[in-house]
């Protein structure tokens, strides 16, 4: 197989510039077009023959779009012979609806992993999936990145002392557990409660927080409300300051205004695979550039992509020789 | 199988409630979420266990998100254990992209089939498409059905004399034909010049439109661009006035007032496939309600659909009887 | 299509007769040979044709044994043309395998799915899968029942006064969190901590436990080591006593001896998706029979199968009618 | 990936030998054989594992053996475990099955794309598809040639003065539109009428032919009927002399005779990529071979087939260069 | 499902007609066209929506011809919304090409059972597979019917002393030995051996042959050359006379010729699965209809189709009752 | 591609051993993993990316088991990005499973070819199938090595005076005529009848044997029970001695026991395909280690697999050169 080319949809060529940078490569053009009836088009403007393909597109707002773009621009690669493609989903949004909690409901999760599959897509490089599960949906090869590494060692440049790492779901703590074992922490979690119509409230904080200094992680914030909600627990329990990180970002709606609302919050730490949004200029966005791009390189070399695991997630890390065999 | 369901999304439930009435049904509920980072989520709110179930959307804009409606209904049905599910695409937009007529281009209208299917549709009725050989795009059976019919009523009403049926367009110019074989008129068509910047211009009128009343006929206005220029060609070449029919007729941006602005035109046609605009009073919109109707009553209890092409298109209607075979 | 045809692997035949009881079938015979070479065959001993087809079997140990007679009854009904099949899989012990936690690993979950798929399942019947996402493994309709009712039910005859639900794991305390709904308690969770040597210990209780009746859920018990773990643990918290409760109860190993060896163990509560060991005299089993009957009476019906959350998961029941839609 | 290797089935080795004389390549043998109840065999016997392996039929006459013939071969490449195989078919006559213009017909067009795929095709290279739609048919990537510029390069050497392009259906102009640009000259078209029972007749030229030299284009004579026909409209409306030309000449029955038997055709011109007929001495053939083996030259090392299209149709030509992305 | 309806190709509508009769229906209409460029099209005069379609075609000479007519017949019902398809190919040819006996070769009759199933076939009713394991190439249900069973009847109202059945190939004699059981008569078989060039003769007999009455059974009969060769070779060990049966009587070329020009054989049987040749007066056609017509009403009335194997093969028959199941 | 990488489950490891030595590298390690339920994971602990993968795994008792860990090791390959997966499977044993032989009954063989596919498996390579037709069950490409060249071998050294090789199974003689033409010899076989009750014996042999040294020749040897009865068949014909071979030498149960009860037999023969039972001293093994490298070899440098058959069979050895093509 030939060379790498990496195109962009619109959604964040910022950071397929900079997984460029790091591969010494330019990005390739595309043309999206759309017609008068709204209807849209991709053209790649770069030899994709026998090429390795990579096309990076994040699942953000207008996500429907994006999703449309990156499927349109999957096809126009497989049409023009591309010797294989990597569709590589920064944020896959869509990992959100990832099962049936009630009947007769889509399941955005899988289904979009089938039209990236019907669409002609050989591989997906993503990363901080909702649910580790959700790999389990894709039919074909999943390389599944995590931005732990890059936010432990954001805090490990912290005075950490009588810290605790929260999650604000106590039925999906992983990373959490996860984050506090990498940076030597307790950890705590949010109980939530379901109201009768249909709204979620936490009404309870598992694990000792009092006089503590919280470090709230979630893959995801979107509008904020239930980041603002476990900060308001973590006061009312009596934390005594709140760092708020996440891996995507999105900070849509008045994000912003919520999370500073809240007194307690001491910082916010987001990682680029989203845009990072243009109002809110306190946001400490960590780089994953850097990672794709040698996950990239990896892929395409046909090395082992669990090197990127190391010092972050042991059980990822490349397997010891194997000594006695059966 | 059980009865027939029909559900709608948001693109045109005016339209589904319509062709319910004549089905003598109530359309059933589907509740679209949308989560905090933009992602939809369909519930379908009625049982569609073994149900003949019927989704009801065309592919109007905003289009990707109609389209992502569409297929998340789709799953859910499938989930649901529907006995067969039909989605109903009165306009499948994505048909304008047809052919690969540059390099690198995706080809939307066949990624959308295939997307469809991958959701798990079992046949879908649609009208007029933009090319009969979409129909080969589909791997599942389609049921498409043609407005000539309840367009030529609506002439046949009108005085035809010193009339001509005009196609925009010299290379694809069937309906056209067709419409005045069914009005008995004679038939001329624009000539398309493609200039250097990608732009195209219609340069000439090919067949005689001089001192006639002129019926023009497309199977989709948009931005009216096109239809503008063709009217505009026909003043230059001498007809009197002119009479605009389609079958989709969308009139995004500015088309009204393009319309409009051309003195020659005294009436605009369309058919309700799309939802008609609100800010178009003058429009004539003839309502294809029970066309759809009676293809889903004929699917449903298995009779042929051929004969809703009795009198529109002989090639369709329904065989004559046999006689000699082999 | 024609009646209900249930078979059963070696399995868990008990199970499919009380199934049937409640249908009031009789159970069709299944001739399972084994080729001198250990290779299995299959030999279904009533008519399949446009029958609805159900086949019952849990992937109990030897689990490889049952997997393959399970596909191969499918097979067989398959090419005996069945109408419809179902997997009526009570206990989908491959769930276990539902992520890829270290490099290079088989995700056994979406596998033995696949195979399912590829044998010729039209539809899976199964309960309490180990994770909600499994869900989406299936390419094929899943009928996914919860034993939480019949838990409920069982401990509601009981005096719950000063008890709380504990999940032995704070990853994953989904199942107890509904549990704990559903009888007004409060939750408390264990907290893992993974071991140098790949060994995991829970190490602390999140949540309040002192003095309290713990009742400890789990979906599944195997050698019932994680469970004396947390057991031991709710003993050095304070807990006054623990009722232990599962949906799958294999009890595989000494698991009776260790679960009896913890002084605090009250109680021992499973359900029948897997058939009871023998030698297990104190064990509380809850029959699930009469919840896969009234599923494959409402299947074969196309009724819905959402009525049987009532009660139990308010977000599975049959939605409210809706009133205004878009 | 390994060598070219090129294959030929019974229908026009002439071709083969000419596009591997421009590779130079040997043609590598193929044994096909006949049971004695008419089934066929085919036998490659050149070694095909990890080889870049073409494969030459045109679907010409008889069609459905040389179809045979091409599947078999491509069925046995796949088995022999070759690295790639490329279907070449200059001409694919099933194109002309590719709507669905009655009811319950066949569309042979679709249906032979799939069977290729389903037989192992990962490619297919063609020329002139009858509707530019039909490449939507297949599933695998599709090279699609034109045989345009070597027909403008013939006519570029003639006198050009006074001439007109002709396209015998208006609705079906485009080929003859594009053509008509590449010469800078003007287009006309006839005007077919369907009568009664089902023959078409064309009874009208749209356009203006009087006391012109015309050019009929078309992409496909078999009997030459319709060529006849257009022939003998032109000169009713006072064409002075016909040339007629077409990509795909298979002048089947009397086609040579009837096409003679017009006095206004000066010439008859068509390309190889069906073998010639052996008694039209006088029709100039125009070899499309180097295009195909520039084309599979292309393929082979990854580089842009639309390189091909420099100066025949601007929109298949590469791309300029992108300059602001986004 | 609605009712049956049963098409026939060119193949052999005497049969369809036969079983028709018995099935007390009118055969439908089919218009089989042709294009001028030799491709076929085919069109259903008759409604197939819901209907459980029946399409008769054995594949005899010109086979690619009846092949490709079967296959646009499955396409043209499958668009049409047919209920269920099933091919009944009571000759099914391609089985002949069942293994891989040379290097690079195709498999027809693997290639063949694909193409079917892509053309949308939901099930297969065949005769007497040249090899049983052929059944295993199709991935839709397949109902294998046996010709033994009439065969055997026509031999039993025989005077059978002194009779011997022999298998042409010692390598294939199951059938043979199945036929000598139901007879109660003794079996031998043909030993050939391969020629340095690709030839094969018989060169002995393995069993007792010496002055008995031979009765050969073989599948098909094209030429009838390894026919002969087996009647010289019995004639040879001293065979008195000889019987000739087969299920599938082509009798292609100087097939009849050859046959009497042996003077051992007395007598030439075969069914009715092909078209009875015109030139072969003293050929004893057995038919099958009524097998075929009451194997297509059991699986239209889902009811067992084994029961045609009663007396026949046990192996096929109901199985009886199960008593002690597990 | 990047270089061959070899695991080998828990079936035959020696095997995998002696193959890698042939090929000079270095089994990659493989962890299989038993969850407590049962259920089976495997870890492959050698980088696979864009790696040549070969995982060698007989289907030997327990076979479901080894099944199972060839699906999983295909599953993680697949998962893991491997560039090309060969299952190498020495013993098939599902190939028994090859025909329908009694109503609604399993087809195994082609079930666990599905199986392969639905994992990933892109190649299979195996030796001595149950039937030829076997080969046609994968949807891959398969490369069906013989053992036939070692047996012929291992017999050229011997004495063969007065020899005659013998099939057990007049039905299916074809390997036992093979042998006996590589070595020069006669061929014999045994016929079967089949009892009342399912039970099947020998009760005669087909060909003369009387005063002969047999070498009965059969693919599989599990129970012995059938090899025992053509022992004793051929001792009641006067046969002075057999000696017994077979490929896959499973000798289960008390199988040696057997053997060595007939005291005809001077020799048992069979191949390391499986491993060799560790109770029967006296067995010849003779070992295809060598072959099965050099197809590895072969298949991974893309030369010709069919040079291995060379002087073994003809027909498969690569063709001679073309001349006239057609």
């Amino acid at each position: 197989m030939k060379g790498i080319v990496v195109f962009s949809g619109s959604a964040h060529p910022e950071l397929a510039d900079e997984i460029c940078g790091y591969l010494s490569l330019r990005r390739s053009g595309v043309k999206i077009s759309r017609f008068s009836n709204d209807c849209l088009q991709a053209q790649l403007l770069a030899n994709c023959r026998q090429r390795d393909v990579y096309i990076v597109q994040p699942l953000v707002p207008p996500t429907q779009e994006h999703l449309m773009e990156l499927l349109l621009m999957v096809d126009a690669a497989r049409g023009a012979s591309a010797g294989q493609i990597t569709a590589v989903i920064p944020h896959y949004a869509y990992a959100r609806s990832d099962k049936k909690d009630s009947s007769r409901i889509s399941l955005g999760g899988k289904l979009v992993a089938d039209m990236l599959a019907a669409a002609g897509v050989d591989r997906v490089l993503t990363m901080a999936l909702h649910a580790p599960q959700v790999h389990g949906f894709f039919s074909v090869p999943v390389d599944h990145l995590t931005a732990l590494g890059v936010i432990a060692d954001h805090y490990r440049e912290r005075d950490l002392t009588n810290c605790v790492v929260v999650s604000p779901d106590l039925g999906n703590a992983k990373q959490a557990t996860l984050l506090a074992r990498l940076l030597n922490l307790p950890v705590a979690a949010g109980s939530k409660q379901r109201l009768a119509d249909d709204r979620v409230v936490i009404d309870a904080i598992v694990g000792d927080v009092s006089g503590k200094r919280a470090i709230v992680l979630d893959d995801e914030i979107a509008t904020g409300g239930s980041i603002l909600e476990i900060c308001n627990r973590l006061a009312d329990f009596g934390a005594e300051e709140v760092s708020v990180a996440c891996t995507h970002g999105l900070f849509t709606g008045n994000a912003r205004e919520k999370l500073t609302s809240c007194g307690k919050i001491v910082e916010v730490v987001s990682t680029n695979t989203v845009p990072p949004p243009s109002n809110f200029p306190g946001l400490q966005v960590l780089s994953v550039a850097q990672l794709f791009a040698e996950a990239i390189d990896r892929i395409h070399n046909g090395r082992s992509v669990s090197k990127l695991f190391n010092d972050v997630d042991p059980s990822y890390a490349p397997p010891p020789q194997p000594e006695g065999l059966f």
